[in-house]
């Protein structure tokens, strides 16, 4: 931030609800960004307040622009992403805020991204002030998963896991109804409603028969399921096949797929590699049809897969306050010898799910 | 609870205070509890405040009435735990509170051991009015070593892991420097503090040659060091064996002992069994010492034979963000195969320690 801002305190609290406003979204505006604009008149007073609800739909900054009609004139827009100044299926947002006669414009985390880029320089060089950097922290958390994305060039990947406190899966003898409680698991139907996608591979699939939907949620865009089956060895019968949520099976290029094209199921190949599927075939397969987040479910050996491949940018650990000191461990494979190959995350949140302990983490990169 | 409480806003507020001062005293007072006691004048006011600072010292009572002087006649002492009306090494605090005319006592938690309780009732028949069970959730937390301890007949038993969120103490060669951070490691010494005694196996005193003495804290009365070692094989240059703190050394009843009663170190045999030693004749020798609180550190074999021998009542579990995929697990051993056999516990707090996470629990017990 290079100056002060006017009406300090309001354009803190209008970003602070922008934040809030534009996590309304996650898991609904892909391959888009979520965003959040909300309007301060000449005296700070907020006059509109919008988000992006889906792609295609209006942007954040035009809602918001609605709502407040004239009173945006000479006004300040307050919004969590650089403003768009292309045309893709709406018009360029920099055209938008300058129409409404905007004075300010107060920006949180620049638009990374080439196509989209340039707003703010569009913006001063019409005149109008703009700010970047305010409460970019914040911002920048909740379009974590694309900003990553449109970094990596890959969808960012949260590995979700549920263990005891001792890091197990199941009992010895493999039972493992329940680790975690109803409130962790409840929990876990609304990371997969706020992911473009859920992962599985074929070995849970075979052992749990999950369903992967998001369930007894009110108003979800169901994630894309993701089923890892390098053999195509899927049973037509299994619940992710339901009408539930739309399916990708993930196949290596080998396989033979013919009744599962029948079957009209949706299928794509990838290579092979000596532990399975090229994972960042798969990634890159997600990323082309505008997944930009996906959650990755179990198992310990396709977890460890990814961590190997070091595809995982987060995790979100779900520990139950229980001790088994014997049976699967949560994680597998995932080539690490030595304590200074140790995966280092930072511990970004840490919430009580009753009596279990939900554990949001970002994997540190120094890149 | 049986009558509503006159002045309840400030009786509520005296025993939180009182439930603090007793906290100050963790680790000092064994084989006696933590008390804490706050006075309050016949208007509610504060008049004086006292905590039970160590075994043979005066009780929190005597020291709230010095404290509260002729303040205190007609007005309520608010205290964590029933007042004794034995004389032990002081005299029986209801003569105490009688002598200085308090007309109400307000008590959080009963007294369970039979020498001292009956104070309540005692009170009662010379006419003061008593009431019991106010803040007792608090009150009884904080002493809950030394009220388990009473009904178990046996110290209290904390067990102390730090892993990584799979589970892990090391990689798979080996190497576990560092784990946790060192907020965590500042907060195993204050743990250690807390406690009257620090418990390990020869395993990981051979392997790490640890200290075990609550170091870089001011005013601190060190726990007592206890090594279990079957075998008597502990090292004459041990660091367990310095000066900074008392230590013992447990050993099975068929061991050679006489080098280490040369060298003048503690030592106490207790019967030999499959495992080990006979950990609830540990526990029975520690408790004839005065001890009522153990923190058990480490190995996972140590901790496995204590929770299938069902002697673990809490666990704190240090948590790194972190994930390593293979290596030592945190518990081994403990004699649990399916998951209807999961030790499970209640958690009672949750801390963010710098990256790491310290999860408290205690264990499920329906006796």
């Amino acid at each position: 931030m290079s100056q002060p801002v006017g009406h300090a305190a309001e354009v803190d609290a209008a970003m602070s609800r922008a934040v809030g406003l534009a996590a309304r979204a996650l898991g609904r505006t892909s391959p888009n960004p979520v965003v959040g604009c909300v309007l301060l008149d000449v005296d700070g007073r907020v006059v509109g307040e919008g988000l992006h609800e889906s792609a295609g739909g209006p942007h954040a900054e035009v809602n918001a622009l609605r709502a407040a009609g004239e009173s945006a004139r000479g006004g300040t827009a307050v919004v969590t992403l650089e403003p768009c100044r292309h045309t893709g299926r709406t018009g360029p947002c920099t055209r938008a805020l300058l129409d409404a006669g905007v004075a300010r414009v107060v920006i949180a985390v620049p638009d990374p991204t080439a196509v989209a880029g340039g707003g703010a320089q569009e913006l001063r060089e019409a005149g109008v002030e703009v700010l970047v950097g305010v409460g970019g922290d914040a911002a920048a958390h909740v379009n974590r998963a694309w900003l990553h994305a449109m970094t990596l060039d890959r969808p960012f990947v949260t590995w979700k896991l549920a263990a005891t406190l001792d890091g197990r899966t199941a009992a010895a003898d493999g039972t493992s109804r329940w680790i975690t409680g109803p409130q962790a698991r409840a929990e876990v139907h609304r990371l997969r409603a706020r992911c473009d996608a859920v992962v599985v591979g074929a070995a849970t699939l075979r052992a749990d028969d999950p369903h992967l939907a998001a369930r007894d949620l009110t108003d979800v865009v169901q994630p894309l399921r993701v089923v890892l089956d390098s053999g195509a060895g899927i049973s037509l019968t299994a619940r992710v096949l339901d009408e539930a949520a739309p399916t990708l099976v993930v196949v290596a290029d080998d396989a033979t797929t013919d009744h599962l094209i029948a079957a009209d199921i949706d299928v794509v190949a990838v290579p092979r590699t000596d532990a399975g599927l090229d994972l960042a075939a798969v990634l890159a397969a997600l990323h082309e049809r505008g997944i930009r987040s996906v959650l990755l479910e179990g198992g310990a050996h396709l977890a460890g897969s990814f961590v190997a491949a070091d595809l995982v940018d987060e995790v979100v650990a779900h520990l139950a306050p229980a001790l088994l000191g014997d049976g699967r461990p949560v994680l597998q494979g995932a080539g690490i010898t030595t304590i200074t190959e140790a995966l280092r995350l930072t511990t970004t949140d840490v919430t009580r799910l009753g009596d279990d302990v939900a554990i949001t983490a970002t994997v540190r990169r120094d890149s």
